[in-house]
């Protein structure tokens, strides 16, 4: 038996790179400036405990970009490196410098937000570069050193003349790589991934106009002034105590993260939490409309304020993709699968504190200024009706902050509605029923008689309505849902009151066959009532139950399986006290009937928006001949 | 000045393998089949020039669980290695075995389907596995070997016992991807990667009833056998020849691809290019709606049967994302970003090759069974629509199959068009008029209008056509399309002909003040017009540039700024010959004018879909009180 060490020559590791890294060669970039990042941080934290004896200074970050020469130069001021050091973390790849420090400096470095990914990032230059230059000074009082490897196994380390403390990376772009020695590139690399970094990063330069003197002549030319261009903001909103915050801070940095994004936010949610995780970020609700899809990947995910993607499927609840802003956070493990994410213990820690906090803020918000709540409620619904039918730790925390409009623009509780309308809408069975509409234009008619009645009618229209109130129903059995347009009025709360019918019954088997004969059965089934005389004479009604087994089919996960696509079915109801019962039941001219009672169908067909095409054309001919 | 070799070493690796992979740890499995195919194509091929004398046989690579040792099995029956070898190959890491190969019997080996990834791949299985094992026997008459490692730089190489030809590798599976140990979780991975990969993968066994002897007694009982279960096709139908495929097949490949979807593709397009590049694949039209997102991400990209991604995004033209199937090439470069990907030359050229292949299908189909052609149409004509606006190279050849429907459920080209309208449709300035409509209900008065006069009005519904005819009528200059309902009939087709109108000026000019005092200002303006005195009284019309321009920017990418959100505005079309008309006129009783020209106006707008909630309510109420 032989035993060994496996030998990993550097012409091997350059195509494993490249191999598994080929979706994200932009990357490099990021990785540079997180190690140049944490070489200052890492200096500041030797000085603020003594191990250094320098001035921290004001560091900052340097991009530069050299298109003739082909070169990125990427330049700290952080602690720089001795040949010895570049010999142990450079040449021994991915010998984790940070690791060693962390080590050694455990319980003070904790907070000192270091990344911790030094050594390992560095060698992603080469996904870029056919050939890399470190040049590094350290802190420490030795020469500066100069490392070029050409991406052979070979390099070379030299002396170098570098006075300033830090290091600079020099990166030879090879030729399969050249965009990225395009300033947009650069540009809109910085700003994907470097915009909320802690240190400053410097980007060329621009020019500052100065204000004017102010004994300045009227005529005379402003000054100007060169300054360095920084890309980041090292001290982002998420980083800061909300106490530090204004509302309009919050509104600001909505625009800092989305400048091509014109709405304002309708309002914040700041997490902040450091046990038995650590979190923090800041959320937005958006103005949504009532499209589900539309607004998801919109919230991105940062590490110690480095931007890593802005998929954070797993992380944030479903319900809660649609909103947008920041979560920042070294305790979400990036090795392991999507799938491995969902069943993170961790993870669904910080799943579910940010559905607890959502729900908190939503009902803070509702107490201390309902009136803004309610106004901005029809923004919001989608998200918290959606959060109500997936999350059922959101559901139970809903009920103190849910709102049921009404057609009216009056907003209640359930609660609220349960108290108010128990007098009125409650049946002689002792069943509480809320009617509802899907649509103000679409069922006018079914409302107004409603209201007429003196009941409440709410407007429930997201798309996920039906699935809700299902929901709601089986949790409260006293109560029921109903749609407007599901019966008449009288029987959608059906009281202990019996409207006597002017129809003998013998008329009315009567008038039934001759309804029956000209309304088409297989879409109709009529529906003798004895009504209040001046209600309408026809009116259409589709039971609840069907439709909303229908709807919730549609849209997916309920409802029964294939109940889409049955045929609409509906009831026409005939008020036997109307002036026009009476008048087809005595009508003898069979044609007089006849065009009668189609008349009458297609003004209720119209009252469900069911008149359409021909029928409408033919409508419209006669109306025009009955008024010239 | 040193120069020196750089020293990666062993616990270096890995930590860099997880870190890069991350989100595809399940990849693992793909990479080691994939090496064990290699193994066996390539001793195939060394038999067939003669340098192997050994049998070649059924060779399959067989998968196997041990649940309880927490272990994987990968085991090939293909060349082998030596001792000698897996030094070489294994213990120098990623040291390109298939390079090597491929150097030695390049020519010959050009066509023999070598991936050559193998001794990259292979180290994928430590991001799964804390230990390791390679137990090998080469073809060649030499002792089997036995490798093991356990993610330290140490390893171990000892003489096995193994007789057999071929590799086994063993993955002790490590505590965080017990996952993997799962029999339905290396299912779904085997089913995602290997489907269709050119050697036979086993995964267990399976019973299959014998069929009775003929002679058997009624009630014997069917005798049962365990046969090995392949979860593999290894010759899928996008690699063979089109000759050797008959329509049954392509049918059954795509419930293949598909097994879910339980719809028929309408037609398919097998693709077959060897130079300039290499690119096999079946593409399918499914049935699609008229929605333009939903149906993306469906085509599946391979690289010699082995499954890569389904996002082929640049690879396929953006219009035929939404189709379904199969795209497999050697030549797209996967190590580039998506941004190079849609830059690089050779890219390019395979998507217009799929547009010119897409583009003469379509045609030949056309020509061979046009009626067949014609029933499909609406179920494709999206993605045909889309195409003739994104790519100016398929817009040239879609005029030869592009149909247009009528209303009726004809369907012609638009050069057929051009030639059967000519006579009727010709205006007086000699310009070609196309009517259409958008939806038949909606617009069904103004269709039965237009098809009254003769003409022919075509049904162009998809969400996209106004920036589609926009574009025709740019090629087109004498022709001109306009919906039926953007004026009255006589004026959309302008002949020189002109009818008197029964009114004198005066009276019109009357008229038209009793009109404008009553219909709103800010939405109808009112235009009189001299008709036939049976043509509809009142008529609301929309003009088509308006309309057009409107609908164009509510689509996106066209139209004018802003013009989505401006409020509708109609002309209301009087008839000057109608009786109506003069009833208006000469109704003394100002209330009663009134309530005529309002009844009047609501008939116009119902015909026009303009006619809801409140309004329509008193409306309904109004014609009941009219008939009782």
């Amino acid at each position: 038996m032989t035993t060994g060490k496996i030998n990993v020559s550097v012409e091997n590791i350059f195509p494993l790179i490249k191999k598994f890294l080929y979706s994200d060669h932009e990357i490099f970039l990021r990785e540079l400036i997180s190690n140049g990042t944490d070489a200052t941080l890492k200096l500041k934290h030797l000085i603020s405990i003594g191990e250094a004896k320098v001035e921290y200074g004001n560091p900052m970050i340097e991009v530069k970009i050299d298109k003739e020469g082909k070169k990125i130069h990427i330049i700290d001021q952080g602690l720089g490196m001795t040949a010895d050091e570049v010999e142990k973390y450079i040449n021994q790849v991915a010998f984790s410098g940070a690791e060693e420090f962390l080590d050694k400096y455990k319980d003070s470095a904790k907070d000192s937000g270091i990344i911790g990914h030094f050594g390992l990032g560095f060698y992603s230059a080469f996904m870029v570069a056919e050939k890399v230059e470190i040049i590094t000074k350290s802190f420490k009082d030795e020469p500066a050193a100069h490392w070029t490897c050409d991406g052979s196994p070979e390099f070379t380390l030299e002396p170098a003349d570098k006075t300033t403390r830090g290091t600079e990376i020099i990166l030879h772009v090879a030729e399969d790589s050249l965009e990225f020695l395009e300033d947009a590139k650069i540009k809109e690399l910085l700003n994907k991934y470097n915009k909320f970094m802690p240190i400053p990063i410097k980007f060329g330069t621009k020019t500052q106009t100065l204000p004017k003197a102010e004994d300045a002549p009227e005529d005379a030319v402003a000054e100007t002034i060169t300054v360095d261009n920084i890309i980041n903001n090292p001290n982002p909103a998420w980083t800061k105590q909300p106490t530090e915050l204004a509302a309009e801070d919050y509104k600001a940095f909505y625009h800092e993260l989305y400048p091509m994004q014109f709405d304002e936010p309708l309002f914040h949610i700041h997490l902040n939490v450091d046990y038995p995780f650590n979190l923090t970020g800041i959320l937005y609700f958006p103005k949504l409309g009532s499209d589900l899809q539309i607004q998801k990947d919109k919230i991105q995910l940062y590490q110690n304020q480095v931007y890593v993607t802005d998929n954070v499927e797993g992380i944030v609840p479903e319900f809660l993709m649609m909103l947008k802003g920041v979560v920042d956070s070294p305790d979400i493990p990036l090795n392991v699968s999507r799938s491995g994410l969902q069943a993170d213990a961790a993870v669904k820690k910080i799943s579910n504190y940010i559905t607890r906090k959502v729900a908190d803020k939503l009902k803070s918000l509702f107490t201390e200024n309902r009136e803004d709540f309610e106004q901005k409620w029809n923004d919001i619904k989608i998200v918290l009706e959606y959060g109500m039918l997936s999350e059922d730790k959101f559901y139970e925390k809903a009920g103190a902050f849910v709102l049921y409009p009404t057609v009216d623009g009056k907003f209640h509780t359930l609660e609220e509605l349960k108290e108010k309308l128990a007098a009125t809408q409650t049946d002689k069975d002792g069943k509480l029923v809320i009617l509802y509409a899907g649509n103000k234009d679409a069922q006018h008619s079914y409302i107004a008689t409603a209201k007429d009645k003196g009941y409440e009618v709410l407007l429930l229209d997201s798309p996920i309505i039906s699935h809700l109130i299902q929901k709601i129903e089986g949790d409260n059995s006293n109560l029921t849902f109903v749609r407007v347009d599901s019966d008449h009025i009288d029987n959608l709360i059906k009281k202990d009151e019996t409207t006597i019918s002017k129809l003998s019954d013998e008329e009315q088997t009567s008038l039934k066959t001759v309804l029956e004969t000209i309304v088409p059965k297989q879409t109709y089934s009529v529906q003798l009532e004895a009504l209040d005389s001046n209600s309408a004479p026809f009116i259409i009604t589709q039971p609840e139950f069907m439709r909303r087994m229908k709807e919730m089919s549609q849209t997916g996960g309920g409802g029964m399986f294939g109940m889409g696509n049955m045929p609409e079915m509906y009831n026409l109801v005939v008020n036997t006290n109307s002036e026009l019962a009476s008048s087809i039941l005595n009508n003898k001219d069979k044609d007089a009937q006849e065009s009668l009672v189609k008349q009458a169908l297609d003004l209720a067909k119209l009252s469900q928006n069911l008149l359409k095409g021909e029928a409408l054309t033919a409508f419209v001919k006669r109306s025009f001949e009955l008024i010239k």
